[in-house]
């Protein structure tokens, strides 16, 4: 049994903590980088990456179906090879993966670690190999895994979830979706387009996140036109012979497999946190400050998708650059977080920006909308399925959050985002400006409802131009 | 011969004109909307919305080229019936300009006069229906039309322009291009992928107007991958039995038709300017002040394409809002005009925000650079070819402009141009969220780039984060 004294102990090789890393390093601290199980961050192995991969090539596949309306002949005669397109998938997630490790953990020696750790005490780590570590500081950013109900693990490798569903060589005829936010949006939509035989259920009413009722409705009512969905009610699972009965309520479906998509639960178990001295919160995880990272006023630092509030790529990055920074420096410093953005790459793109519509004081917002069947390039695209909701501050016109469902949404995500992040107001974005034929033109249309309806107008006799 | 006495005449009913108008209307002074030849505007008859649509067929055909990655038999076959193809586009397109009519001159009665006019005096315009217009104030909006070399014109019809290109029935089987800019390259590409022989010539030893010898070369390289292009001598066409020759230099093909993509001309010459007292330019069209669209500081306006300066739909738009607004009010005000933006829908889009390369001060100058080609969103739409680059000012990191052609980049355009708009720095861009992954992680990589040689950095210890 070795034992190593280090500066900062870094739990986890993901996103979060490859960004601690990288703050620690330079610092001249020293630094031990540990981390249990498989190598290489969730985005690449299970998530963004290989769903994005996957989305893909069900899209263009699907995109036959838009052919005849322009007299392209022959595309009813086209056929996938799921192996194939399985493969295809895998080869470029293996590709991203590699990536990932070559431009890190490949190149750090004896300061990469492939262990379980867990807590001793406060300061000192007990790894799975017999060694220990003591450190000064210890940032945690061990991750999270798919979230599957005890009782379901009975049925053995006839439930899915992200991390087996992208080892399959082939795909089930059929697929019983459970749990219908991002994940379970976007490769049930997949699938579906795949032509294997989806069933969508999830115990919300609403699917992919949203919580303004119209882009709910929109949202729901679009997916609904690809595959049948089941709301509001908890699911159970039986076998059927080889395969599994799904029944919510008075719906019940026999499938081959079940993709368990109902979330992500924090890698925190076998850390032994009780002996950290520091405060954990009901579900066993760490309390923190978010613009520091920092767990209570201790040594301990928490990033990534381990805290469960932000589990997204660029924030996991942010945390894990914070809680480095601060393991790696005497003082403490406070980070401003970034305004919120979640896009859901379903097709059409759900997308929720700054405040969503449930967080809003109806009394001081205004909402301004736009269907997007009228708009001239998504006639277009044939993409005129969609709605834009934006939010605004109905005194100042400050933008404060939006929620979609469009084509291209994923882009018009970002205009808003960095328009709410740079504190604007609708009188600002409508006096920007807005090509033809684009999809920004629907934002513009949802800007020009909204401005009609702010208390703060534009300087000048022309809403749409600054006076000189 | 009757005379009618307004306010404000307005010359053409076009984007310009119908933006004039309607600032003119709600002014309570007495107008005019006169208008000579085919009603509905440029961009719905014959620019933006039928070559928009013309582009989706074609990249939806041409998207089968990427389907054998991933396993999907029968792409071979698909074929495309090219006059079901045209029909397609000349019904979105006759319902685009239905739309436009609807939405204003049709309901205009004997507000919009439907002829062409020509000065008189400075202030009495004459019809060519007899009658005559004596107008207070008046606003030349008359638009322009594609240039054809005169000599061209002894080929009649198979010399084609976007006048008569979207009437065509059938396509022909092999066409030169000549003249290889936004229209040129948008139709060429999208000729060649619905399996069109096409030849691209032009003067220019460049495509696409970029002034980035990086963005040219990589437009070049790109567009050649799909049909040839012959730069840099000038064309001459002579028949050759039904057909005709075209020759630049050494080079010399044979084909069915000719499109005249050579640019467009402004329509004054029926307009008999001369009378109107007011200082034309060199080639004919009259001076006048961009942020007042005042010509000299006379009673006369001139807004839209008949200009030259901007020939883009949303800048005449606002040329129209501010030559109606001074049109109808007594002081006259002046307006800042928005940040250049030109999008190219080529594939990938080739995009110039701002000040363009060919305008920047080298020694003042930092450019941040990114090849597509590793980004993981561009490698999984198959999308990798590409370049973005970025120009800062080099003490202050103020972002200047951009050129790229990338997938994606008319949304990535409008990023940076509001950007730009809100005069923000490198600095404040790399502290805005990119999701993962989106093509925006491009323009994120070409501005990490350009920061690094900025002389202007961000506050705090974490370049990516605000301190609080």
């Amino acid at each position: 049994m070795a034992e190593k004294q280090v500066d900062v102990a870094i739990l986890g090789s993901g996103t979060a903590g490859l960004n601690a890393t990288s703050r620690v390093g330079p610092s001249g601290k020293s630094f031990l980088l540990i981390n249990g199980g498989e190598p290489g961050t969730t985005c690449a192995r299970v998530g963004c990456m290989p769903s994005k991969a996957l989305i893909q090539v069900a899209e263009d596949y699907h995109r036959r179906t838009h052919l005849n309306r322009y007299g392209v002949d022959g595309h009813t005669e086209l056929t996938i090879d799921i192996p194939e397109a399985m493969e295809h998938v895998q080869d470029l997630r293996d590709n991203f993966v590699d990536r990932v490790l070559s431009n890190s953990t490949d190149n750090m020696g004896d300061k990469f670690v492939e262990a379980y750790a867990k807590f001793v005490d406060p300061h000192t780590l007990e790894l799975d190999n017999g060694d220990r570590v003591v450190a000064d500081r210890i940032v945690i950013a061990t991750g999270s895994r798919p979230v599957v109900p005890p009782a379901w693990e009975a049925f053995g490798d006839k439930v899915l979830t992200t991390d087996t569903f992208f080892e399959l060589e082939d795909l089930p005829n059929s697929v019983a979706v459970v749990g219908l936010g991002v994940i379970g949006l976007e490769l049930g939509q997949s699938l579906s387009r795949l032509e294997i035989d989806v069933h969508g259920f999830d115990m919300a009413q609403t699917i992919g996140g949203t919580t303004d009722p119209e882009v709910s409705q929109m949202a729901l009512e679009t997916m609904q036109r690809e595959f049948p969905i089941y709301l509001g009610e908890a699911v159970e699972i039986s076998e059927e012979g080889s395969r599994l009965r799904v029944t919510a309520g008075e719906q019940s479906v026999v499938v081959d497999k079940v993709l368990a998509s109902l979330g992500r639960t924090a890698n925190v178990e076998g850390l032994a946190l009780e002996n950290a001295g520091i405060e954990l919160d009901e579900r066993g995880i760490p309390r923190y400050n978010p613009n520091t990272m920092q767990c209570g006023d201790s040594h301990i630092f928490i990033a990534g998708d381990v805290n469960g509030e932000r589990p997204i790529l660029h924030e996991a990055g942010d945390e894990g650059k914070i809680a480095g920074h601060n393991a790696a420096h005497d003082e403490t410093m406070a980070f401003k977080r970034k305004v919120p953005l979640a896009i859901n790459f379903c097709d059409p793109n759900i997308c929720l920006v700054g405040e969503t519509y449930q967080a809003l004081d109806p009394d001081k917002t205004a909402i301004g909308e736009v269907k997007l069947a009228p708009v001239g390039r998504a006639q277009i695209m044939g993409q005129s399925r969609g709605i834009i909701r934006v939010y605004g501050d109905k005194a100042s016109g400050r933008i404060v959050g939006a929620e979609m469902i469009t084509a291209r949404g994923e882009n018009l995500a970002h205009l808003l985002n960095w328009a709410i992040s740079q504190q604007l107001t609708v009188g600002d974005l409508i006096r920007m400006p807005f090509y033809h034929p684009v999809i920004e033109e629907a934002l513009q249309a949802a800007l020009n409802n909204l401005y009609a309806q702010v208390e703060t107008k534009n300087e000048g006799p022309v809403k749409e131009l600054y006076p000189l």
